[in-house]
């Protein structure tokens, strides 16, 4: 929809056609062909797990047979495998708005959560914080820390105001894992200088997906995850940020490869002066490198093309699932959201499940939600259109109360 | 060599034609044919990365294109990805002489010993000991966790008796990574149990290659690599053994695969019963996959029979460049060993350079140590032979000394 005066309020197409048209008109239609999603599915989980690139997929190929297989140890220089965690993290860097000597791929998001926040806690000192509603790895992470440092933690409701001076170290997410409401990271980032307190931002479920400008934001440390919207493969390498002055930062983890000269065989351990610092065991090859090939789909993505099209089709979506009678978490259509949407509903499981039967596939998060995803690196308008059809006509007929769609076993 | 009473004194040949016997003899040649080492080279730095087993490569690409590709978010259960670390590290506790439920792969072999260092030091207080001469990373990592909790470290000569009542926590290797000294584990133990101290095992050496007892020799936590004599990739994940009561140690890397109900997305980290306690973020999977299949070569294989061909082939190499007047910092022909050989010689970083050329793979360990491992799966004693040659002609004609031999860049 259009106002007179050419300004666009919230694009909801209202029929089939309408989201062919929208299709037709979208930027980043042609790279639906770099990812093989031939399986039938509507794939609305890439915000748990990106498919595969089909660039991901050769580069693991070559990687194995080639690299590991025929050219063996001396790989690592050659093929450049032990630098990538700093090459890798150059092409994350340019996603985030960050300097590329600023970034590092290196493990998990919960062990890099645990570096930056052990760095922190002991220069700044105060208590450690996380929002009682943020993703549970990360309470879980800072709760570790604080029974191992015997450090004060706190879990504030985020209406409440943490950014007090006796907070030296607060975790938010940029965008909500539940809800996909989207932090406002250069107000927040003002009140944290004001009040001293370092923050700690998780990316997980805002890299690839929102122009994010981290270094102009004044955002100094953030993780972030390789397997969402960045499709770097399942359990991919995580990411990890320290502006500047991270390289004053001593993080507990001090394996080798942030050594500032790792073959040196130095006893005593002397941490690299930039980013590598951050780094510790020798990171998964053939992981890192599917992310590392998967990340060459932004070399020519317009990210605010990739924001403007994940909110409009979370619109269509959310717009379709409200008028059908359901109850969402999630900020409303043509308010701001990330990627996905979340509707409340009793028997959320079971619906998500008789939706993966039809094709559909979904997740679910405890207790209630029924989590849908709209990576509009591969998704069409009309595949979300379709999706919200199934969904609707599920709610009608009722059929998720067959018994093969009851809560048995786990969920993802 | 045999004595009269059919006793193996010491196994070596002493000609081409004795080595072919004894690979005509070799109760693990048929094992040869389970990778792919057609490059032409002699691969004697398995103990750094091992080659790729082709079942592994097959299952990568399986992961890869139908559990990624086609199952995507599904795969997580429908393919046993969330099991995986339990599962995989049954494999693995198979070969080392551990209880199943009590390994379990997961992340770094650096981040492993954290956890259970951490662990270990907050029930046992006293000091953390690594030896002087471990490998780096080991004593990186317990410097890390000193300076984050106020330890005191200690890095003891290894001759001297650091199993005092005084230190909580030691870190050892089972097999030296520079010498192959290998280490009495039940002796160590029994001295340890009297004192009070909990012995971390450093097995990256000796896994796959050694026939390990840890429950049988009293050994009770440990660490190890999955990318060397395990072939299970470049950067393979780790695996972390606690025994029995480990499920009552709380590491602080409190990730959420770690938790005992991962998906109840509990507010609070509440650790899993066993060692599932010592997972910590989502694992990546595409790495783990194909170690996971690599494992699988070690179903009908004797650990006996690995050991002992690793012992002949060492003691082969060793005793004709002992014979061409180069010196060993590892234990000698007919002493017991890892799976490598160490060389001292001030030009090593030349002549292994030399060495690649001529297609002889070892590796070169600052300041002066050439050193060269003896992978029994895909070894034959006719390879080692050559390399022997090899290495002993360039001596001769002095040919490391040509200029693109020479020192530059990273030496891996």
């Amino acid at each position: 929809m259009q106002t007179e005066s050419g300004l666009t309020i919230i694009t909801v197409p209202f029929s089939r056609d309408d989201a062919e048209q929208l299709d037709a008109e979208d930027p980043l239609r042609r790279l639906s062909d770099a990812f093989d999603l031939s399986g039938g599915v509507i794939y609305l989980d890439g915000n748990s797990l990106g498919p595969p690139p089909k660039q991901a997929l050769a580069r693991l190929q070559h990687t194995a047979a080639d690299e590991w297989g025929r050219d063996l140890i001396r790989s690592w220089n050659a093929a450049g495998w032990f630098d990538m965690p700093k090459t890798c993290g150059a092409k994350i860097a340019r996603l985030i708005g960050a300097p590329a000597e600023d970034v590092i791929v290196s493990d998990s998001v919960s062990i890099n959560i645990f570096k930056l926040a052990a760095a922190l806690h002991k220069r700044n000192g105060g208590a450690i914080a996380v929002y009682e509603n943020e993703f549970p790895t990360d309470g879980y992470i800072l709760q570790g820390l604080a029974a191992l440092t015997d450090a004060e933690l706190r879990r504030p409701n985020p209406a409440d105001n943490s950014l007090t001076d006796d907070i030296g170290v607060l975790l938010v997410s940029a965008v909500d894992y539940r809800t996909a409401a989207v932090a406002d990271i250069a107000t927040m980032e003002a009140q944290a200088a004001n009040a001293g307190v370092s923050i700690i931002w998780d990316l997980s479920h805002a890299t690839g997906l929102l122009p994010l400008d981290l270094a102009g934001d004044g955002a100094r440390y953030a993780v972030g995850c390789g397997y969402k919207y960045l499709n770097g493969g399942p359990g991919a390498p995580a990411f990890l940020y320290a502006r500047g002055d991270g390289a004053a930062l001593d993080q507990p983890l001090t394996g080798w490869m942030g050594h500032a000269d790792p073959f040196a065989f130095d006893a005593a351990y002397r941490p690299a002066e930039d980013a590598r610092r951050f780094a510790c065991g020798t990171p998964p090859i053939l992981s890192l490198s599917a992310l590392d090939a998967a990340l060459d789909i932004f070399d020519d993505v317009d990210l605010n093309d990739v924001a403007a099209k994940a909110q409009r089709l979370g619109d269509l979506f959310l717009s379709r699932a409200l008028a059908a009678g359901l109850r969402t978490v999630s900020p409303l259509p043509g308010e701001r959201r990330g990627g996905h949407v979340s509707l409340r509903f009793g028997h959320g499981y079971e619906v998500i499940q008789a939706l993966i039967a039809r094709g559909v596939i979904g997740d679910f998060r405890a207790p209630d939600l029924m989590r849908f995803g709209f990576s509009p690196l591969f998704l069409s308008y009309a595949d979300v259109w379709a999706a919200a059809d199934a969904l609707i006509d599920l709610l009608k007929t009722e059929d998720w109360r067959r018994p093969e769609f009851t809560r048995r076993g786990k969920v993802t």
